[in-house]
């Protein structure tokens, strides 16, 4: 019997929804054996304010008081550096920023980011964490698409590493080799977050199969293997992310003629058994500690101490099914590997 | 008013199925507008022998009678220069070849060509056509994927091109601007198919779209500019095969955590419209009658004269909507585009 123990695993970027949605899925971050929450600001309306975030934080600590939600703000042009001065005295650690349109509840995304230029200044002053959707949208007229969006907005990233170099920044669910090598060549306030699913998927598994369609979309297997190699390496730079998206069943399992599946794929309450099987699948295991834990807790300074450590303990109990559904009727979620095996389970001593 | 009129419509690769599907979907052939439909061969079981295209061939016949149905066989290592003599004399047309797994009911597809060697030159020599789904299988050891699983093929192309000048082949559904470059590169022998479907989609509309799911899968804005490009230029040896490809609605609309949905796109119904639509979209109308006609009849020495021309009347009638559903039950096939509208329809006079 092999165990595993890993101090206080640390999701920095998921989605807890709102409502009915976030008391079905908040109670998963602490059962996929995580103590803190990074949690995105892409609700319907989306959170703009301090007090909205405050809010919201308390909304989901009356769900599960049990984790550490970090709070994030929407980047719109209404935010101003006050209310960024504000955010930070109210403890919010980041402001996130989803180019328009290209995922779920993106609507309000920017378009450039110049005229954030004085947002971004009072982050840097404040030390707040500028968050990214590394994506570009598509354009047929330039030759952007899905597959090379991420690629494309890789020149923002070092455009606005070069104007705001003491701002930490963070590339959200990197999914190519590009990306990696981008973030890898920024200084030290430069980091990067990689899901557990980018891990496994390339595009031949979402083409037809509406259940691994996320965004951005899993790219081809060379940019996985980049994705495997920079946690292989143990760069402190890259961690987890898990950019778990709960939608509801059928929004996730049917298109119709004119209307496609939601894009998301949920991870949450199978995360660290899940992130300890693929991590052992490529050799990486060592690893383990690092990519869920220590690397983003000192990017985010959330390091551990004796008071707050949580030790989950992992053991290889032999392959069993993953659940197939969480919730009922049209709150139901399924998990990411729904139905496939896994060999790690949390154990509670 | 515009009327445009087209000299007998040939689809020169269309799916007819077997049984109910093939009772709902072969009068679709006309209704789209086609006299002649070449007809793919991956039956369950797959059509292998003369005796079983012939049968095939009554079966449609007795469906519709209007239709002329070039057969095909489906290449597989039973398939002897022997059998290709017999299919001959029989009236069949070509063959077929799958790689193993790319596509629906592709399990009996082929693994490497040089062992079909004594075959094709059986069919060089009675003048056969070979028919080329020209896609390697996805391996993540070599970077291999469904989108550039086309590109890796042309190889193959070139290396059959030049095993045998003289055997006429048809690069099947081409999806990127290197299969045409490398289709224009061949000599005379060599012809390519384009669906209409490729003239529209990229690959952002089939991602969670399962409706707009095939394969070979839409690729980029740039490659779909190509398939434009080479029909704008009227190049003789490009020419429609719609790949029309019904698949039960369920099938399509529907992905369980363990089952995509099928791939396929289904056009016959609405073809000749379709297409008309879409090459004025690009300012290729002038190029309709070759494209959707001339060029492939030509290819495949199915030239018209005034006794097998049926004169098909399309007008312009303005916006309406495309119909939603063929069949009942189990057997409801939705055509591309359903719900959405196009302007030109077939008039009888």
């Amino acid at each position: 019997m092999s165990d595993i123990i890993v101090p206080s695993p640390a999701d920095f970027h998921v989605h807890l929804r709102q409502e009915k949605m976030a008391k079905l899925v908040t109670p998963h971050v602490r059962q996929g054996g995580f103590s803190l929450a990074y949690v995105m600001p892409n609700l319907k309306p989306p959170v703009t304010t301090t007090e909205q975030a405050l809010k919201y934080k308390a909304e989901l600590e009356a769900i599960d008081p049990g984790v550490e939600y970090l709070m994030t703000l929407y980047l719109t042009p209404d935010l101003t550096p006050e209310e960024i001065v504000r955010a930070k005295e109210a403890g919010i650690a980041g402001v996130k920023s989803y180019p328009r349109g290209v995922t779920t509840n993106s609507d309000s995304g920017i378009e450039s980011y110049e005229m954030y230029y004085p947002v971004f200044e009072a982050m840097e002053r404040v030390d707040m964490v500028l968050n990214l959707h590394g994506e570009i949208p598509s354009d047929a007229k330039t030759n952007t698409h899905i597959l090379n969006a991420e690629l494309k907005f890789l020149t923002h990233l070092h455009s606005l590493h070069k104007a705001f170099p003491r701002l930490r920044i963070v590339l959200e669910h990197a999914t190519t080799r590009a990306a990696v090598e981008a973030v890898k060549a920024c200084g030290p306030t430069v980091a990067c977050t990689i899901t557990a699913h980018h891990l496994e998927l390339t595009v031949d598994d979402w083409a037809g199969q509406s259940f691994n369609y996320c965004k951005p979309v899993a790219k081809y297997p060379d940019d996985r293997e980049a994705l495997r190699d920079v946690i292989r390496e143990g760069h402190p730079r890259f961690f987890l992310g898990s950019d778990s998206a709960p939608h509801p069943y059928d929004s996730k399992s049917t298109s119709t003629p004119t209307q496609g599946c939601a894009a998301g794929v949920y991870t949450s309450p199978i995360l660290l058994p899940l992130v300890t099987h693929l991590l052992e699948s490529f050799d990486a295991l060592d690893k383990l500690e690092g990519f869920v834990s220590t690397f983003g807790r000192r990017f985010y300074r959330r390091e551990l101490n004796a008071e707050n450590t949580q030790k989950i303990v992992l053991r290889k109990v032999g392959p069993h099914v993953i659940t197939g559904k969480y919730g009922v009727d049209e709150h139901t979620v399924v998990p990411f590997w729904a139905g496939k095996e896994i060999s790690w389970k949390i154990v509670t001593n």
